[in-house]
C-alpha cells in the first residue's frame, strides 16, 4: 500500500454528485484519478469537465492498478459491487465507500478477500440536486466525514484514508457502523420521512381544497425540501436502516403526540415554555 | 374615506419585521406613514432608518387623522387592540391587520363601532429573523396577500386595500376566515409543529448519545428551521387556530403511520412508488 495520497492512483466508482465532486476535489492531490460510470455519456461529461484523469464504463478496467477505490453509488448498488469487486482489486488496495448507511455495508466488506483493505465511509454533505452536472470540488469542505474501520482494517489503510479526508477539506469522525446508523436515523432519515409525510398531508388537503397550494410559503418549502431527494438513493437508505428508522419514527411520534396533547389543553404558558425550550435546544444543537 | 392610496395617511401599529417592512414599502406611495411601537427605542430606530414619516409610542396619537390603520402585532395582541381601538379611529377609517390566523380576528372586528371599516389581512411572507432590524421594503414583493372582507366591509374600503396590496407588490387572494385558518393549519402551522417535534426527537437522541449533533447536516437544518420562529408569535397562532391545527396533526399522523407500516413491510417497490409519487406531488405543489 502506498503511504502518501500524492502517490496513489484513486478510482471513484459512480460519477454522480458525490463521486464527481470527490474526483474533482482529489484531482491534483494524488497520482491520478480514474472515474467509473455506468453510462458512456457520464464518462464523456466527466472527461469534458476535467473532473478525472481517465474514465471508463468498465469496472475491471477502472480499478486496475488502483491504490484506493471509492464506491460512490446508492447503498444497495454498493452492496452488490462489494460482492463482485474483491477479485478485481490489486493487492493491498484500500476499498472505501460513501454510502449513507454503514452496518450492512461494513458487514459485506468483512467478507472481502484478505488482500483488500476495507473501510466504511460516509461524508455528511450533499446538495439539493444530484448528478454529475451538480458536481463541485468544494462539496466536502468543512463537512464531517465518518469513517467506520473494520477489525481487519490496517493502521496504514486508515492513515491513507485520513489523508484523503483532509485533502478534500473534511473533518474525520470515527464511529462504529451500528452507532452511525442509529444516529443517522434521527439526524437524517427521520427528517426525510417527515418531509414526505408533510407533502402527503398537503396533497390530501389540496384534494379537498386546491387553494392550499396558494398558501405554501418558504416555511413549507424548507420543511418539505428533503422530499425532493432522489427516490432510489433514499429507498436504499431506508431499506438498509429499516429498524433504526422505525425506532426514530416511534420516538418522533411520541413527541408529536405529547405536543398535540399540550396544545389540546390550551394551556398558553405550558405551550410557550415547551416552544421556547425547543427553540433554545435547536440553537444549542446547531450553533 | 379617501379613494386613492396616495392621498391616505397610513398608520402601522407594531414595528417588527412585518410592520417595519410594510411602512418602508408604503413610504412615498401614500400621503404619510406613521408608525406606532411599544418601545421608544423602536420608534427612534424606525425614524433613524427612515422607515416612517412619523412615529410614536402612543396609540391614540398614532392613529389620529389616519385613513388606514394596519395592526402588525402578534395575533392575541391584535385581538386586544381591536377591542380598544374602535373609539380612537377617525370616521370611515379602514382598519386592517396582518395576523396569521383570521377567524377570531374577523369575529372581533365584527364588534367594532359602525364608523370603522374593518378588513382582515394576512400576507404570506416572512423571514428567518424577526424584529425591525430585519425590516425590508421588498419583503411583500410577489407574496400572496390574503384579504378576508366582513359582510359590513364596503366596496370602497376593499378597493383601497387592493391598492395597498398592489403598491407593495403583493398578489391579492380573497378567502373566508375559517377557510383561511383551515388551509393555513396544513400549509404553515403543521410544518412548525413538525419542526419542533423533530428538534425534540433529536434532543432526546442527544441525551442518549451527544454524537448525534455532529451528524446534523443541511437536511436537518432545513427541516427544523421553523422551530426557530418567535415563540410568542407562534403561541398566539396555535392558540387561535387550535382546532384546525389539531386536525392537521391528526391528518399528518395517519400519513406518517401509513409510511411507517409501508417501510415495516420492506416491500422495496411499494416504498419506491410511494416516495416517487410524493416527490412528483411536491413539484406539482411548488412549481
Amino acid at each position: 500500500m502506498v503511504g502518501q495520497l500524492q502517490d496513489a492512483q484513486v478510482t471513484v466508482v459512480g460519477l454522480g454528485l458525490m463521486g464527481g465532486s470527490l474526483a474533482a476535489a482529489l484531482r491534483g492531490q494524488c497520482r491520478a484519478v480514474t472515474g467509473v460510470a455506468r453510462r458512456a455519456a457520464t464518462v464523456d461529461a466527466a472527461l469534458a469537465r476535467g473532473l478525472v484523469d481517465r474514465a471508463t464504463t468498465d469496472l475491471a478496467d477502472g480499478v486496475s492498478g488502483a491504490d484506493v477505490v471509492v464506491l460512490a453509488t446508492p447503498v444497495r448498488t454498493i452492496l452488490s459491487q462489494i460482492a463482485q469487486i474483491g477479485l478485481l482489486l490489486p493487492d493491498g488496495c484500500l476499498l472505501m465507500d460513501l454510502g449513507s448507511t454503514k452496518a450492512e455495508i461494513v458487514d459485506a466488506m468483512a467478507r472481502l478477500p484478505g488482500h483488500v483493505q476495507p473501510l466504511g465511509g460516509h461524508p455528511m454533505c450533499g446538495k439539493e440536486r444530484s448528478g454529475l452536472e451538480s458536481a463541485d470540488p468544494a462539496l466536502y469542505r468543512d463537512c464531517t466525514f465518518v469513517l467506520c474501520p473494520l477489525p481487519r482494517t490496517s493502521e496504514a489503510a486508515l492513515a491513507l484514508a485520513n489523508q484523503l479526508v483532509a485533502a478534500i477539506g473534511a473533518h474525520l469522525l470515527l464511529l462504529e457502523p451500528q452507532r452511525h446508523d442509529s444516529l443517522m436515523a434521527t439526524a437524517s432519515h427521520l427528517p426525510y420521512l417527515l418531509a414526505c409525510a408533510l407533502v402527503a398531508t398537503a396533497g390530501a388537503a389540496a384534494s379537498a381544497d386546491p387553494a392550499v397550494c396558494r398558501l405554501l410559503a418558504s416555511g413549507f418549502r424548507d420543511t418539505s425540501r428533503l422530499a425532493d431527494s432522489d427516490a432510489t438513493m433514499m429507498l436504499d437508505i431506508l431499506l438498509t436502516n429499516r429498524l433504526e428508522v422505525l425506532k426514530a419514527v416511534d420516538s418522533f411520534r411520541s413527541l408529536i403526540d405529547a405536543m398535540r396533547r399540550l396544545l389540546e389543553t390550551a394551556d398558553g404558558e405550558a405551550v410557550r415554555a415547551a416552544l421556547s425550550a425547543i427553540r433554545t435546544e435547536r440553537v444549542r444543537m446547531l450553533p
